[in-house]
């Protein structure tokens, strides 16, 4: 048996997540049917995490088993010959044996963009959350403080993920971008996330910049860890899995 | 009657193009469709000039006159509720009875974007030809200095489109970007263009790009008015209609 790495890019409009459901297009289906093409073997591809539907990538990272002579050099190339144009194959490598995409994983990276200004965009509307009231970023700053470090997240964590407990460790979560840029890029860094966890987190920091709620009340609502305190979760259309690290 | 000018952005992906057709989604169809919805009126759109299938716009520009109590702004918000979510009008003003959105352009400005490196792009993969192989740009901006000015630009023309002769002047026609930016910005201003002009101008522009042409070459393929010297014609979808000046 060798072990496989892939470092994969998709839009997400078009797709039912990552995870292969019963029905409706997924980006984990997409690569295993390529696989099986490749190989005629049943291949299991094992994600990072799953994204949910409408959720974007461009490093998320999965591996596959199999008994092969193909290369990792071949399996790039044909992978992205075979997959549809809205999946793209970044990297295929070689690890060790024991390596695992989801139980290895030390640190994900996620961006959301939004798009902060009174008119919509017709072009790129797939890719931010556009909100035409003006936000205020800096009280977005300040509430995001709050997030950092580790916190049970249970505020933040939507029903219907399987995990032992909900508490995490948020190395970063800051904005990229000037106060008065239309585009708002929100970056945040843990070592796991929550189902809807950025989303939820994401939508109470807009709260606050929308002056509904006020920054110094994410304590409470994180102290709370009940979902209801927290913001509405955004919209996935704006979210973009970045990297994961090992 | 009134007259009223409208600067619209499209996202061209899912379009046959600006002009009302037989068959097939067309941006004037649906701002029509729109219009008499809000007017009970057929009200013809008139645009600054067809843009093709797949092509985009940040700032088409377009006039409509009809006997209406509308105001600009109703229209703006109007029409903005009732178009799909991949035309957005960004302006509606109004304009004296003799404003022509065609015969009135002073010259408009096309961007053409292209990615240029081995990746193919999964997002954004709709907006920006990707070209996979090295481009040299030093020689693509040499080439270019060669179309700016007045010349006949029969050699870059498709045939079918309807013109009194094929003499245009092009004040602008340069590249936004670095050399080993992975993303090419290409900006041409004109005071009309022939059929698949930018996009033929471009294609051959590549070409010397590419190494297949010399820069040196471009004032014989001008000079010869043929289209058969010229390069290819670029894929519509890295195409945008940037700016039309009256």
């Amino acid at each position: 048996m060798q072990t496989f790495k892939l470092i994969v890019e998709y839009d997400g409009t078009d797709f039912n997540g990552w995870q292969i459901q019963k029905t409706g297009r997924t980006i984990q289906g997409q690569i295993e049917k390529a696989l099986f093409t490749m190989t005629r073997q049943p291949v299991r591809v094992t994600g990072s995490g799953r994204t949910d539907a409408g959720v974007h990538a461009l490093g998320q990272s999965a591996h596959f088993r199999c008994q092969t002579r193909l290369t990792p050099d071949a399996f790039f190339s044909g992978l992205n010959s075979l997959l549809p144009e809205d999946i793209v194959i970044r990297s295929c490598t070689r690890e060790s044996e024991t390596f695992h995409a989801r139980y290895d994983v030390r640190q994900k990276t996620y961006r959301y963009y939004i798009l902060n200004r009174p008119l919509a965009p017709a072009i790129g509307r797939q890719y931010a959350w556009h909100i035409a009231k003006p936000i205020d970023i800096k009280a977005m700053v300040q509430a995001a403080r709050h997030v950092k470090g580790t916190h049970d997240f249970g505020a933040f964590e939507n029903t219907g993920s399987p995990r032992s407990h909900s508490i995490r460790t948020i190395s970063t979560a800051r904005f990229l971008t000037d106060a008065k840029d239309p585009q708002i890029i929100f970056e945040i860094t843990a070592n796991g996330f929550l189902r809807y966890m950025v989303r939820n987190i994401l939508g109470t920091l807009v709260e606050t910049g929308l002056g509904r709620m006020t920054p110094e009340e994410m304590p409470a609502i994180l102290d709370s860890k009940d979902r209801s305190h927290a913001g509405a979760t955004a919209p996935a259309h704006g979210l973009f899995l970045v990297d994961v690290e090992y």
